[in-house]
């Protein structure tokens, strides 16, 4: 008993890619362990698109790493979500454009097509959920559909699911994380010696900065992440106005040095705290003691900790960061929208 | 649109007896957040037991914390599961006694009678499931019915959830894991500079040592626990006598003292490794470098670490392993039955 669920893929840059190369080399894994077929129907950037009629043509495209999708020769321009939703049987839209936290597009557009139609949607990407959270999760349950963003929290690290699933029936009190590699390496190789400067550029070397890195350095980026993560997990209804938010721009090397005077390790935390009956949410730089859970998560590392009333404090580290990783988180998320 | 869940409780022991209190205390939690009237129709122990007509009754045993359910005056005795089952409206059979891994008794009995009769199971106890694991969930799986032992195999420590869910897709490579707090604690005591046989009396002393800590000390439980979540994520099937197993009893201060100076620290870890296409386990005193992501795993605390192929390695710490964190345990895998 197989059943074959319908994809399309928004957006082929590198989260893309390796999601379209993951599900051809997950094929038989999903098949035989979860009896789902994933058929990547479509893929669409901005301009147009390619509708896959046969499996040869997607092998061809996924074979060659460096083509733009756009000199493919069966590249469709023009084409748009809008006008292939509704004549394709419904499956999962998969996002994986980059949004606005400022105004969720382009993503925001796809998400509520993509319901609108009858689809589920996972997505890499946060600017949607980030501003229109309550919105797009209730136009969901309405309908009946799925929007799953385990991507988008912290890629391969679950951060969701483990507080979804794992701590079901138990309160969450509080929730630390480091939710961002970037800023985390940075503050990695400052301990090490490094100014401010000397580590973003080594960061952006090494590609693990983006050219334009204010997004994590200036926090905003955990702010996301932790935004999505208390929603959805502690039933809060943040919006990105609701979170105290400090990046590390301005550390000096004297608070660093004290704090590793005190054997203290500095962190960039994302930090949900219940205050009477009410949460609070910050990001902010913080030294953290030898015995914090998340002492050890160094350089593009990522972690979080939960706080429960009834399963004390459970911490999560890892996972991979990279496009595979995200991709595999995405992989996860639509296969867990079929369980 | 609540759905009524009827629950049998097999054993009033410590976890028992705090799985019951929980399911009071998350009685409004359960039925907001889960749709879910959790209803503890019986509990019932080696010689008797006790049906709840009211819920006036149930309160007034689970306010006396010294109360033995034999000296209620509603107990009945001759009451078994047997008689119970056939005449209650099928729910979740939640076993809280101790099993033996040498035969799986009393457990297995229990599951058995309850899968036959169309029950659900959650069980806080290895000794079934490492004793017939194939067979009890192959049962389950042909009746359409779950067995959940996310209890059974850290308390609160998700161990099965992060492995089935948050790694869904994903093939496991490896798993390690630090996985009995009883031995954990004595390691780091004798890390300490304790000698073995001080540092196990202070456990007893503290009742984090059983008084017969043999399956803990000499790693059959870790051995256990290590069955049940190979098995359940890696999809092997291993029976206990496929685990090579050793314990902590033979350390020598030596060997501690040497680890130590090498800046490591020495735990009892279970281990699970892909060689080929085969898997292989053991439990294996284990010193660990400062970079390992269990490095920090101390007192009793657990631990355990995934290795993936496209996720890369996940490491979940932490969780209450006292009697609330393993009720906490099975009230979240009931919830999870009926998501």
């Amino acid at each position: 008993m197989t059943k074959i669920v319908t994809i399309i893929l928004m957006g082929f840059g590198r989260v893309g890619r390796a999601f379209a190369r993951l599900l051809e080399e997950k094929r038989e894994l999903c098949s035989e362990r979860y009896g789902l077929e994933l058929e990547l129907k479509a893929i669409l950037e901005l301009g147009g698109g390619i509708v896959f009629s046969r499996f040869q043509e997607r092998s061809r495209l996924l074979k060659n790493p460096d083509l733009r999708i756009q000199d493919d020769r069966s590249w469709n321009p023009g084409l748009t979500l809008e006008e292939l939703l509704p004549k394709t049987e419904p499956g999962v839209l998969v996002d994986c454009t980059v949004s606005s936290i400022k105004n969720g597009e382009p993503g925001l557009g796809f998400l509520n097509k993509a319901l609108d139609c009858g689809w589920h949607a996972a997505t890499a990407s946060k600017g949607a959920l980030v501003f229109d959270y309550k919105r797009l999760l209730n136009k969901a349950r309405e309908k009946g559909l799925k929007i799953k963003f385990g991507g988008a929290t912290a890629a391969a690290l679950p951060t969701l699911d483990v507080g979804l699933c794992s701590l079901a029936g138990a309160e969450i009190l509080g929730i630390e994380g480091i939710l961002n590699g970037t800023t985390n390496y940075i503050l990695t190789r400052m301990d090490q010696g490094l100014s401010y400067e000397a580590a973003l550029n080594e960061a952006r070397q090494k590609g693990i900065a983006e050219p334009d890195p204010s997004m994590d350095v200036e926090g905003w980026d955990t702010a996301s992440k932790l935004l999505l993560i208390s929603n959805a997990v502690a039933g809060t209804e943040f919006t990105i106005h609701d979170i105290r938010v400090e990046g590390i721009t301005k550390i000096s090397a004297e608070f660093l040095r004290a704090a590793k005077e005190e054997g203290k390790v500095v962190k960039l935390l994302g930090t949900l705290r219940k205050q009477g009956s009410r949460f609070e949410a910050e990001v902010r730089v913080s030294p953290l003691e030898p015995g914090h859970p998340l002492f050890g998560v160094s350089g593009t590392d990522k972690g979080i900790t939960f706080l429960t009333d009834t399963m004390g404090s459970i911490t999560v580290t890892g996972g991979k960061s990279d496009p595979r990783g995200a991709a595999a988180a995405l992989l996860k998320d639509i296969i867990n929208i079929y369980r």
